[in-house]
């Protein structure tokens, strides 16, 4: 059932960026956004979209923007002005196979790309519900989202004498958590929620943020490339600011087992046996 | 008069966008927004809708967006993998300031920030046409847009034996025009055009934005430093293609006077004292 979904957002995604021209430009943004992956984002829009009783078909449009915005993110973080990494996803970066300057432009295109495939494809939504949606998009895609995060990630980096508790929060919040929160959060939306609802889909969203976030900082110590298909162990070498190097190991273990629970009281609200199987999922690669 | 509107959008452009949380990020993303400009986009985008009889404040939000926009690709154009350029109006460009990375996210900050400024500021205009204005906000920021002009200009520059008339219309329709387009065409649809009034304003936009272009190319080859604050010179040097490399100095002078009489035609249905004088200043540094 995880994987009919994984398979729709693989073909929507297809369908909703062909290729046009100038060719190169728009290979290059296929390229990173088709690469094989979890697709976490997309699923958990659509998910919680069903379980609080709307439509998928409804949600697709934003799910796939939401994995084309995450898609920019990776593009991007990778130049060798940022991390600086050959790889993704077991394959070469963007930059190594179309050049810095394309893997910058189509970056940036698929931001607004992604803001038009929901502009252009929720017309049955209402025009409130669409224009908060875009609003929450170009929060999370922005100064006050994932890039807020990475800013501040930069800064820390190489700094350990400037790292705090409230900057480790602030990067986890923004670089990671507000691309699941959009996600969640737009799932309620798109089907309706109530205040409530959109409430819990908040709290089950940093929650999950959190835990997904504090999995990767665990994983980068004890993975490996093959299962990560990314280098690792680049965080304690480079002096990056994670959940790790600032509590430990085990109490990273800890809290993450902690969230994980939380994560489970929602989903039993939810009763998804979707999103139990991507929580079960992180447990067994985090090994707790 | 003139002066009038271009205060008023500096006031704006600095109100839009204050200095947030990571500081660092908003100081790079105000730097380049409010280098000190003509403002021509925003001024087009207020002028038209002002003739079109729309209010000015209506036009504001979408005027300093499109100049937020604009300041994105010149910061991501700059850039050592694009242009490669260490001035912009006369001051360091921004990666120059506040190295590449910051310049990356300030850049890509900006598309999104710029999206949410017309999205919260313009609530007063009818659903319809603001869905419109993002949408068109979104094709020209984009894959369809400037992008898609700045992939090709790159695709051709030092490749003479690729250069032909069809992607010289293609880099100007798109790396210049799409903005002007933008501007022109958002401030008739603000002031609540007719369908005529808007195909008035697109046909407007395609001579105006050409022109600027064939000036600017001219100008690379006849002006100075100090007149246009940024290197010269570059595009023989780097074999780009340009309207003064495809056609020369004097037919692209030709051609430019022609395309500036067209607009004269459109200017005199507006009667705008300030379309006049942009249109006079044109001719005036290019000596025309």
């Amino acid at each position: 059932m995880m994987n009919d979904l994984i398979k729709l957002i693989d073909e929507n995604l297809d369908k909703f960026l062909p290729i046009e021209y100038p060719e190169e430009l728009f290979k290059s943004m296929r390229y990173t956004v088709l690469l094989e992956g979890k697709r976490l984002r997309p699923v958990l829009c659509l998910e919680i979209c069903r379980c609080l009783g709307g439509k998928i078909e409804d949600a697709l449009p934003t799910a796939c923007a939401i994995e084309m915005l995450h898609a920019q993110t990776l593009i991007h973080d990778d130049l060798p002005c940022m991390d600086n990494d050959d790889f993704r996803r077991g394959k070469p970066s963007n930059h190594k196979v179309f050049g810095e300057a394309t893997a910058v432009l189509a970056g940036d295109a698929l931001i607004s790309y992604a803001a038009q495939v929901i502009l252009r494809n929720s017309k049955n939504l209402p025009a409130d519900v669409l224009l908060q949606l875009l609003d929450d998009f170009c929060t999370a895609a922005g100064a006050r989202g994932v890039i807020a995060g990475q800013v501040v990630d930069i800064e820390a980096e190489g700094h350990p004498e400037k790292h705090c508790a409230e900057k480790l929060d602030f990067i986890h919040e923004h670089k990671t958590g507000d691309l699941f929160k959009l996600a969640i959060v737009s799932g309620a939306r798109i089907a309706g929620g109530s205040c409530e609802q959109i409430e819990d889909a908040k709290k089950f969203a940093r929650d999950f943020g959190l835990a997904f976030q504090i999995a990767d900082d665990i994983l980068d110590v004890v993975s490996d490339f093959e299962t990560m298909g990314k280098t690792l162990g680049k965080d304690a070498q480079s002096g990056k600011l994670t959940y790790v190097t600032m509590y430990g190991l085990d109490n990273a273990k800890c809290k993450l087992s902690c969230l994980l629970d939380s994560c489970d009281v929602i989903i039993n609200k939810y009763n998804s046996e979707i999103l139990r199987e991507i929580v079960k999922g992180i447990r067994k690669r985090v090994g707790i």
